[in-house]
């Protein structure tokens, strides 16, 4: 194990940043040009705007729109550096982390690795279902679901069709609500189009969620007014049941067993392990942080967003898992550094909740803010525009804002194309993601 | 094998055109409104634009951007189908096709199935080289190339890191020439802005090329000066050289060895075989066609484009395989196809060469017209303009158009994302392409 390669000494102290997603991104942007040497590393040298994944898998975006390439952030600023590389361990007592391309000493280490996909331990969920936590996982789901569509076209047995067109999707949170709201509208709108021969009622969206209601974060006018937009668009929700397993063909819930291809599985995250730091402090697999974000009894390593677990007096079991979270911890955080480095006293974090929203389909979106609460058309416009403002770079903004103009005035997604990638068996497959693990 | 399912019966004639390219779009196009039912096979669910591929390779262009999803010329036209499913095999005897869906009778069939590369036989080439003749071969370009950047960014073997970086392009055909000049604009003006820290000297772009000049197809004036406009840009280019073996690491010519990791192949292309047809209808892989582009004894048997071979009186040995002849033979076809349904005479083909172009980058082309020959920046003014009117549909036309304005403004190619694939063990990996047959 050797030092990095091509990466700079610090001058000053180094923050060392693990994960380019909410929380890092916004650490390392509000430390632009101060004393700090601020290194971020990621195992994509991209980040990922989560928000707009179910939209690339329902065929409205490109992974590309949606993905911003965490070296042009870097771009000529001196001392901030990146480096595509995985976080193997943390060696806390020598203030250095390992990767799989060499070790890093750092002086301050910001873990904000996020969270993945929780199968809640059900192996055949994990080995069949299909998650959503990246962007490669979101291009996967709209390819499976055009070659599904494009072998039911063809295909000669009834049974077999069904089992090819219906879609379950499992989790009422805002993931699965807007991903089943997003199929069903292709269903409506752009699926009879392609394949004009084809019997869509045939065809069923199923959304399965495990609790009485929809948008559990969210109010309940927001819960139900979802439930009635998603049933507006035929989507079938299925309240109180929980998926019972599953094996590639078959759906099995507690009363019924429902044929299909594909599960769409947003009913949880875990977050990401962080090897090397003591068991003791964790809860529930997040790091244990006090209000400044420290790890408990660490004064030099932090954690940030889903990783993170900080009994806040309004929050006594902890923040939900959500952007705006990960977004004002780095703010804290960041803040935090440059008030360390003036050698002043850094401030407690605390969450304000600006809101929350969700879109089911075309001018139907629920949007709660602190004061007032609003479903419908000026929903859905709200959720427009700010998704629109949240989205980084100026350039992901302007082919999003044309996507969205276009496909709404074309009652059309445009991007059904299945585009397989291309497999070379000489490789061991590194430029692949492999889920079997 | 049994009928292919959802497939309306012919009220009149069937027209089943093989292969959504050049040719095969134009003569669905053209017969738009006519008494034929029209169907269209390809294993793939979209047209792709082959002479931009290279821009994906370079991270100037997203896939979707240059791939027109084929349904969507045929949404809402009656008589006029789509069926994504693989040709097997031509039963002539009993005017069917048969597919991996299905089997499919015909009236006409044309055979527009195109070609693929050429590896000449050399068994390590196609094992270990990397071919671009769709848009997923030149998506997984992309990907190696930036997989490789980050690897040489961390590596700490100065000789590993010279193999990584170092690009070798075979062929200097427009392809390979393009390529070359694309992968040499971004180690000029984006790689050093990615990776601040490395020394680009270490790179070299390297075009190989058999005979003793490029763009062969093209006048002495072009080859000359894009041999010139490569040279600027840094580009080694070998002439009256050839590549006699690969292993993944090192190329081997006859007098040296340059060590990398990835060897682009363009050097050739071969027709893709039609299995059924007798031997004695093809010469060197391209199917024998007279002058109303007949199979030679076949009267509803069609081939177009790269796979018909025609020997025109001012084109002894054959057209070159280019999207013009493809897009000229479509033209009589179709043509020819309104006569009959007229109870007209077909006429005869005659290719009529409009001139060709090839980009070597930014400013920089060579443009030779029936009367004129000219080269620098406004020949690359000239390939702009044709080759975006050139591109099917209005919104891939406007998306190209920004792009291409914001990398003009920006010096910058901004798509290096590497967005891997999903691998999931559980599937025969039926959405992947398998190049290793």
């Amino acid at each position: 194990m050797s030092y990095l390669k091509n990466l700079p000494e610090a001058e000053n102290k180094r923050i060392l940043i693990v994960g380019g997603g909410f929380a890092g991104l916004r650490v390392a942007r509000k430390l632009k040009g101060t004393g700090y040497q601020i290194l971020m590393i990621d195992k994509n040298n991209y980040h990922q705007f989560q928000p707009l994944f179910y939209q690339v898998a329902a065929s409205g975006l490109e992974p590309s729109a949606i993905s911003f390439p965490l070296r042009r952030i870097f771009k000529g600023v001196p001392n901030m550096l990146f480096r595509m590389v995985e976080l193997e361990k943390v060696e806390y007592e020598n203030n250095r982390v390992l990767t799989n391309k060499g070790y890093i000493d750092y002086d301050y280490l910001v873990l904000a690795t996020g969270a993945d996909t929780n199968y809640f331990g059900m192996e055949n969920i994990k080995k069949y279902g299909t998650p959503m936590k990246s962007v490669s996982e979101a291009l996967y789901i709209r390819n499976r679901l055009i070659a599904n569509f494009e072998e039911a076209y063809t295909c000669d047995s009834q049974e077999k069709r069904r089992q090819l067109l219906n879609v379950v999707v499992v989790g009422g949170g805002p993931t699965g609500t807007e991903l089943a709201g997003a199929i069903a509208e292709m269903k409506r709108y752009s699926l009879p189009k392609d394949y004009p021969t084809m019997d869509f009622s045939d065809m069923r969206v199923i959304l399965v969620e495990m609790g009485g209601r929809l948008l559990n974060g969210m109010s309940d006018v927001a819960g139900e007014k979802s439930l009635k937009f998603l049933e507006s668009l035929g989507v079938e929700v299925m309240l109180n049941a929980a998926v019972k397993d599953y094996d590639g063909e078959n759906v099995k819930l507690e009363d019924q067993e429902i044929p299909s291809n594909i599960l769409l599985w947003a009913a949880g995250v875990a977050p990401n392990p962080v090897p090397g730091l003591p068991e003791e402090k964790f809860f529930r697999g997040r790091l244990k942080v006090n209000e400044f974000l420290e790890v408990e009894g660490m004064k030099n390593i932090f954690a940030l967003g889903d990783l993170a677990y900080f009994e806040e007096e309004k929050f006594p079991k902890g923040h939900p898992q959500v952007a705006q979270v990960a977004i004002q911890m780095g703010d804290r955080l960041a803040k935090n550094f440059k008030l360390i480095d003036k050698k002043k006293e850094p401030k407690g974090f605390s969450y304000t909740d600006l809101g929350s929203m969700a879109t089911i389909g075309r001018k139907l979106a629920v949007v709660d803010l602190p004061f007032i609460k609003f479903q419908g058309f000026i929903a859905w416009l709200t959720w427009l525009f700010v998704h629109l403002m949240a989205i980084v770079g100026v350039k992901n903004r302007l082919f999003i804002f044309m996507n969205w103009a276009w496909s709404y005035l074309n009652f059309d997604a445009s991007l059904r194309l299945l585009i397989r990638p291309r497999k070379v068996q000489h490789e061991e497959e590194e430029l692949m993601i492999d889920d079997s693990k």
